[in-house]
């Protein structure tokens, strides 16, 4: 047998992942996900699962029965659909209503539970930087900004403030995290940085061609942290004029990061 | 980025092959076949189905619905049942009532062929050897030996003689494949190589430890092309014995690569 008879990536043994969503063809998970799961050892590959909305609730509950499957990732527009396939929530995807992955335990239960917040904490851990105690302003209260709330409260901060165009989005939202984290002040309020110690934006502010910051703001004290949750561009306008003004910054990308790794210690806990 | 952020063999745009079967482990489709794909330029992977007997019928279905599948393999125990999924059949599956390939046509309609015999008949093409007017001995008419006796019958040969140590299987074989191929002489008959061109063994005779040769033979004329369908060991005894005579000889391997190929034709033909 030639060496260019087969690849060394994938064999009848390989644990097969996937991430459903629609469409498809932009999500960055299979490269990055398989990546960290080939990074610790395991044999597994994770593709993409292209599924129409009227497909979703026949299809998903019979994908699952494929038993080589360890685990899916859910995008748009499946994250508060995909509840209904976990046996059990994760703390996360309780408060939020929505996960974005789904992990088979070795007793054949699925585990559900939403990562876009938990990586944003571990991204905030991989810069020394703890939430306990800090004075935290959350910009942006959508899918990805809810899971932020959910995950920064339950590093009990000492407040969460939570702003969003839709000021009745960042009520309720700040409303469902205060009520899961008794003892955390969490609440809907203006955006501001003079008295903050984190400043994380979960808006789309600065993504793509957009060369707004979240909200207007001349300079940042270098004692704030910045995270910006957007991916692309890398260097978005709020982290340019936080790394001028010499604050800690961290990007979408580590977001990133820090929720595959998360995920995968999921997908492979039980 | 870094570079191990991220593997280059899936993305979200890649197209999505499956081998289904029970149980999987053993299976080589996948790195072999997506070995085919990629050395072809396509961006896919074939992945292990691991699908259970009783899950096959509702589950197969609704994976077909997941857009990006471009095509399945199907082995043990499913080659039978896996007819039922296509819209329409190859004449190979036709006549042997069996498929091992599904493809997915660009109109969304499903197309079925079973490719074990025409993977035989490629291995022999690559040697040139073509079967139109010769006189074929084919040994076992199980699975692969019922689609080996279609592809070859199918060539136009001068008689095809097909045995089995479970005689009403071997009559039963040839009676269908006569009826799809008029004018071919297809027969049952006792193993012989005298008076043959081509001498095929379908049969497990030779499989792993088993020193057998498919029948009692002494010799074999150095014009006779011997194939064995055999794939662990690739020295079988038959095909050590037709060396040792100076035959042209076709290994199972060979068969496997042929049928690899025809496959992917098939998979992106429609």
């Amino acid at each position: 047998m030639t060496p260019t008879d087969q690849v060394d990536y994938v064999s009848g043994k390989t644990r097969l992942f996937g991430i459903v969503g629609h469409p498809i063809e932009q999500v960055r998970s299979p490269e990055m996900i398989t990546a960290e799961l080939v990074a610790r050892g395991h044999d597994a590959v994770l593709v993409p699962l292209h599924v129409l909305p009227d497909d979703f609730d026949a299809c998903l509950p019979e994908l699952m029965r494929v038993r080589n499957l360890g685990g899916l990732v859910f995008t748009i527009p499946f994250k508060a659909r995909a509840c209904a396939l976990a046996d059990s929530l994760g703390p996360q995807a309780h408060v939020v209503g929505a996960i974005n992955a789904l992990a088979r335990s070795s007793d054949g239960r699925w585990r559900g539970e939403i990562f876009d917040g938990l990586g944003c904490v571990e991204a905030l851990r991989r810069h020394d930087v703890a939430l306990r105690g800090r004075r935290v302003m959350l910009i942006g209260a959508g899918g990805a900004g809810a899971a932020i709330a959910a995950a920064v409260a339950s590093e009990r901060p000492a407040s969460l403030t939570v702003f969003d165009i839709d000021g009745e989005r960042a009520r309720l939202t700040a409303e469902r995290v205060a009520r899961a984290n008794a003892g955390v002040s969490v609440q809907p309020g203006a955006p501001r940085v003079h008295d903050v110690d984190v400043l994380l934006n979960a808006s789309p502010a600065g993504m793509l061609d957009d060369a707004r910051l979240p909200f207007p703001i001349d300079a940042i004290r270098r004692d704030v942290v910045v995270l910006d949750a957007v991916v692309k561009p890398e260097q978005t306008p709020l982290l340019a004029l936080a790394e001028r003004c010499g604050c800690v910054t961290v990007r979408g990308r580590e977001m990133m990061r820090g929720q595959i790794a998360r995920m995968v210690d999921f997908f492979y806990a039980g």
